[in-house]
């Protein structure tokens, strides 16, 4: 294990990135002897974000990729024995750990589908000590990268199609790897390119970017004034946009303007500050050709607010209100073992027992209904009805292929068109149109019954 | 480059860790011949978030170790060079980036130290393109650890010393390395434990934590009923926390006071759900002896609020509130170019020119002033202001040892000791007692004035 001050976290480390519940319950689960019942957990949210009508799935192709390579070194096996926690823990379990791969199937809905509140986006069908495990490297994926991937989402939605979306977060994004990942999902639910290098590099995309203050103040200081700082940059990346806000955006935009009739091409600036709605219109009237870029805490209302007051921005930077902030709220449950549905009933957190599907009903291209229904419902009576679930994972064995980028962002955008328009509403989504099937809900009474007897 | 799935980031990779700006900025300074000229870049927050008195700076660890690692490999370079972006880039920039290596001055607050808005928590003193390529990093890992840390302090100063708290965020950190980075922040901000098993191995710790719903519902559907499954746990895990709220906490806690009662030892059990205060009401009346633990979306006002109704909790498990959220707004600004004191003016976003200090004075261990002023400034005539900022970097190597982070968290505990009570209120502290040197002041009035000249 690395132990260096980088913390970084390495792909053979990745068993060990779980909660210590999910090995003591393994413990557990290995010494009464039903560590490799067939158990169902299913991953799903009970609500959805403040004013959000949907979420876009992302985070499925890591969940994958760790669930693929899942294993202990000895040497990982020999820190946590030397912890002291697991000394009362059967021998067995040791030998289970070393011999560690996952042989689970998984069904999920694909990266870039739009789901609602209580619909599960992944199910994990696995011995049950396995399917505990992958508990909390699961949702650590889904949900950041839904979350951003909805976000981008909302964007998209918000700034129309033409618009310039750029991802700006990585000053901001929790680590180093949550900026990679917020740069992965922003990609995948709409967003232009980032500006992140490795990320991009990592993606096969290109990376994006302008100029900062620093250049300005630098250049102005070493070498006269704010234009030297532009000419000097357009020297080396000829039409990168002009960052014109250091001291005066009006007084750059006018002097911008002059250089451009003397022959200066200005194909872009960008404004960071200020009043977006007043900068740009006047910046459009010195430089009418030119494509005008905001930034600076923006985020869907902000932009829907700049439409609405039609400021001619053609392009924006987004990071802090896009890579932080509130989480998607993610969770996983247990729903079946053994072929036994269960259920919890906690206050408020009560969740629908059994292995699930949603199917999904359009009338001319729009989701009209989900059924969220039993996995084992027929639905031949309703050929209408798409089930979302799709088995990726087969006995630990990857079943699906690896989707572009470009692939999950079409479908982000199909999908985002498939919503009925209230549900795209940013300011007070729509409740989604689901109900529950009655053989749902038929099994949640019944398996009601069975947990309070259990209690 | 990996360039695999998981998206995970690998030290060696860490100089692409960038914004593109920051590489094209580079090939303009080198083209323009001022890529060597000395700059000094100071990082802070022009504001606290919202109802903060204070931050507690964490990060520099990760800060000083990216720095020390610093390069880039021909096959990075060469990916770079593919992008096509550099075309009109100076020869002389990739000579520059084969011989990487950062040969800077640091100059930062120690890890566990309070500041307040506009106080710099670090000063890079560099060749100007090392101190701008570094910038996208150093807030990255400042940024979100100092806002970890700054959470857990505030935990810690609301819980009380004699509280558990623990750390369990990483199902809803925004990604493995921001759950590492979170653990050890809150570790160093004041928290007992994570149960994030390789962040507490990597950190030097033992992983803490209880058991989750699954396993009740898992025993109980297999074996019988939920008295069987917290046997079964106690069977490998004596005394272990059980989480009594997966049917009726009640109920449970009413059985298990009977099993004390055969002889059963009940040390601790988690309640995650319903009234909070209620449910430790009850509990606490069954179990006097037992400790109880409170999960559940839980933050430091909910804390606050569960202490006023002495609510009989000792012990609390921090997750979404704690990793996720709106951030500290970090920023890195140029204060100096080859000895010229530099200031940015954009609309709210103004920053003072010059190296600074921070001089803290103390009265009977309580801050009674802050003076930010210029590092050059000669305090021998206050010999009580203590200067906040020390060298941590000369010429690119470290010049401070690594401390542990239970000395990082000793500071912790100390400087929130040492606020005044006002600024440690959670619900609306008051503005810190900082003001600007009279040397600073006038800096700022003569830089303005000058950068008025420049645009």
């Amino acid at each position: 294990m690395q132990k260096n001050s980088h913390l970084m976290v390495q792909p053979e480390e990745l068993g060990l990135l779980t909660d210590l519940y999910q090995l003591t319950m393994g413990a557990c689960y290995t010494g009464e002897g039903v560590a490799d019942r067939r158990a169902s957990f299913e991953l799903f949210t009970r609500r959805l974000p403040k004013h959000y009508g949907y979420l876009i799935a992302a985070g499925l192709e890591q969940a994958i990729a760790y669930l693929e390579s899942l294993s202990f070194s000895p040497e990982q096996l020999d820190m946590l024995r030397q912890t002291g926690l697991f000394h009362n823990a059967p021998d067995s379990f040791w030998l289970r750990l070393e011999a560690t791969r996952f042989t689970g199937d998984i069904w999920a809905v694909p990266e870039g589908t739009a789901v609602f509140a209580n619909e599960p986006l992944l199910r994990v069908e696995a011995p049950l000590w396995q399917a505990q495990l992958v508990e909390t490297y699961l949702l650590n994926t889904i949900n950041y990268q839904t979350l951003i991937a909805t976000r981008a989402a909302r964007l998209r939605d918000v700034a129309g199609p033409e618009a310039q979306l750029l991802e700006f977060g990585t000053r901001r994004a929790f680590s180093p790897q949550g900026a990679l990942w917020a740069a992965r999902a922003a990609l995948a639910g709409g967003l232009n390119a980032t500006s992140n290098v490795l990320a991009a590099l990592k993606l096969g995309h290109n990376p994006s970017g302008t100029m900062a203050h620093a250049l300005v103040m630098a250049l102005a200081a070493l070498e006269g004034d704010e234009d030297e700082a532009f000419q000097a940059f357009h020297r080396y990346f000829p039409g990168a946009p002009l960052l014109i806000d250091t001291y005066d955006a009006v007084a750059a935009a006018e002097r911008l303007s002059q250089a451009q009739a003397q022959g200066h091409p200005i194909p872009a600036v960008r404004l960071d500050s200020g009043d977006l709605v007043e900068l740009s219109k006047i910046v459009r009237s010195h430089l009418p050709d030119t494509q005008i870029f905001a930034s600076g805490d923006l985020d869907e209302y902000a932009i829907a607010h700049l439409r609405q007051q039609h400021a001619p921005i053609d392009g924006y930077g987004l990071g802090t209100k896009l890579v932080t902030g509130a989480p998607v709220n993610g969770v996983y449950k247990l729903v079946d073992i053994d072929g036994i549905p269960v259920m919890k009933e906690a206050a408020g957190k009560m969740s629908y027992p059994g292995k699930k599907q949603i199917f999904r009903q359009f009338h001319q291209g729009v989701i009209v209904q989900d059924y969220l229904g039993l996995a084992s419902e027929d639905n031949a009576g309703h050929p209408s009805r798409e089930p979302l679930l799709q088995q990726v994972m087969n006995q630990g064995q990857r079943s699906s292929r690896i989707e572009s980028l470009e692939t999950i962002a079409q479908r982000t955008a199909h999908s985002v068109a498939c919503l009925p328009a209230p549900l795209r509403n940013i300011h007070s989504a729509a409740a989604a149109p689901m109900t529950i099937s009655e053989a749902l809900e038929n099994l949640t009474q019944q398996t009601r019954r069975t947990a309070l007897q259990a209690a």
